[in-house]
């Protein structure tokens, strides 16, 4: 089995020194982000500031450069902070396959390339998700024996959290690669998030063994040979229930199940603000009420995790939503350290060529 | 053309007179529902009331009679009202094939039987949906030149709802099958929600016409050339945004996005009135916003139409939800008794044939 970590001896001898001396290193993509980098600059400097990482902010040094004179002081006075520059920029409207030949110097390559020279341990964008999901497989490569790498986003559950995996990197998927999904999102469950014995679940139209598609019905039989947590099937109310700790599905399922979650949840905001608005008891109660409703919008939002880790990759990434807060970009850039502390590519590598040897 | 709507001329001459003439006529099967036959009974009972329709209620007589005799003096004394016995009842837990061979004389069978033969002008059922829908093809059949029925469902948004179809009738799809739904729910939404020019999409991962999966790009191209209203792809959020009026996916894909809903609402309203209740402040202002509340709720519940109509049966059905309260099963009826009304089946029939004829 070859060696993989981000760490390994020729990375090091390489490695940027900093201020920290072992700190963590996390490569921000500052240019991405709907808002520009000012989001993207507050979030990570928070992030150095409490969690005591080193962040390499990439992306055009006449922006953020200026930024970083401005909030560091006040955000983060003793962190080690460097903007590294990068000329371009790939636009949220740009098809990924070219913007990933025309730009070479573009923010998020240049950020897996600090990766890969090992002189950054986890990679952060908040950019064009097709666009970080290419470049990374270009630039890190894939773990050795892997069909596919999958993007695991997480659902608010009664129990905590829920995680789905894939949610989109994969439209078209083979049985194998939902099998592997289920394998790496496993580690993620028990080494990053801390799970003991996490529950796998498969999702489909009903819990009974015969119920799926095709493609669930042959990839339920790999994962209940190949994954130690298998529960069986789950149906799409389990992403919320905390009936799994993990749900493996095809992209285009995955994607279109994010797409959902977050609609019906803006829209109920929606609805219900404006109902709370339509009488004075209603607009008093909703005032009396707002602590309540802060710690439930908390708890359901996506902002608490911060971005959706890219498993399979040599190397450490989380790609973050385009329109991330600040606190989103800080939990974003928190969980790609606890990813990168617990050698996660190494493992995954591990789990993969275990799962082969049984198979 | 063959003519197949429920009242042709045989089977006008086959129909039980009714107390009000020409009244719609709509076989309920009684023992659907997980809390057995009270609640299918009254919403039925309100239905007949309120719309002036003729009900079929079908199933145990012993158990229904009774529940009819002691409902209709005061919810609906001046109604056409009759019982019809069927000995047998699926559960929710059998297998539909085997159900469909065991059992002929099971209520949701004798129910379509009432519609084969002009005795009923629509069923609703609130049972074993795969069993509806064996038994709903095997006793009416499909329209000419169909190649799977759909079943449409409901999803609440900012303008009104959407209709997704297929919401779990056909797991593996071809994209003739999804044209196909869009064809049918366009009819659906202009004939019976009477929506002008209704905007229909393509459920995708992106609104680019070369984003999907391989089933939904060659889709893409059929629903853009057959379908009047289509206006390409639309994502997950769009199915409360209002951006479409209907939204066509494979039944996988909308079993999973119905459920994915449901459980988010659920698990939403459970976390909110949790917090809700933490401190005398928020209890207080739950309390004086509960009018609002209430209206969201109702703005949000899948009761409001209270069943999922399965199109392209010689028939009119609805499929509605086990755990249906007596509201949901009322507008069921009225749902269905608008189907039928509008010749439903007719002109589906009508439009999948003028599509072939462009093809």
């Amino acid at each position: 089995l070859i060696d993989l970590v981000v760490e390994d001896e020729s990375a090091g001898a390489r490695a940027k020194p900093t201020a920290m001396g072992k700190a963590v290193r996390i490569a921000v993509d500052a240019m991405g982000g709907d808002q520009g980098p000012g989001p993207v600059v507050e979030g990570a400097l928070t992030a150095a500031r409490d969690m005591g990482l080193a962040i390499l902010l990439v992306g055009d040094r006449e922006r953020i450069g200026p930024m970083v004179e401005a909030l560091q002081p006040r955000l983060a006075p003793r962190c080690d902070v460097d903007v590294i520059h990068a000329a371009e920029t790939i636009g949220m409207d740009e098809a990924p396959a070219e913007a990933v030949r025309r730009k070479p110097d573009a923010s998020i390559r240049v950020a897996f390339q600090l990766a890969k020279d090992g002189r950054a341990d986890a990679v952060v964008s908040a950019g064009h998700s097709g666009a970080t999901l290419a470049i990374g497989r270009i630039v890190l490569g894939k773990i050795p024996g892997l069909e596919r790498p999958g993007i695991a986003g997480f659902f608010p559950s009664l129990t905590g959290r829920t995680i789905l995996i894939d949610i989109g990197a994969n439209v078209d998927c083979r049985p194998v690669f939902l099998l592997q999904f289920g394998l790496m999102a496993e580690v993620l469950a028990a080494q990053v998030f801390k799970i003991e014995r996490p529950q796998i679940g498969l999702l489909s139209i009903g819990q009974e063994d015969n119920k799926g598609n095709d493609l669930v019905l042959r990839a339920h039989d790999l994962l209940k040979a190949g994954v130690d947590g298998f529960i069986g099937n789950v149906e799409g109310r389990d992403l919320f229930s905390g009936r799994a700790d993990v749900v493996v599905c095809d992209g285009f399922v995955g994607n279109v199940a994010l797409k959902i979650s977050e609609g019906l949840a803006e829209t109920s905001e929606l609805m219900l603000k404006r109902e709370l608005r339509s009488d004075w008891a209603s607009r008093l109660g909703s005032w009396l009420s707002h602590g309540a409703m802060r710690r439930f919008k908390r708890k359901v939002d996506y902002a608490e995790v911060g971005g959706a880790p890219l498993l399979g990759l040599n190397g450490v990434s989380i790609i973050s939503h385009g329109a991330s807060s600040p606190r989103a970009i800080k939990n974003a850039v928190k969980t790609a350290a606890d990813m990168a502390r617990a050698d996660l590519p190494q493992r995954l590598t591990k789990r993969l060529a275990a799962a082969q040897t049984n198979a």
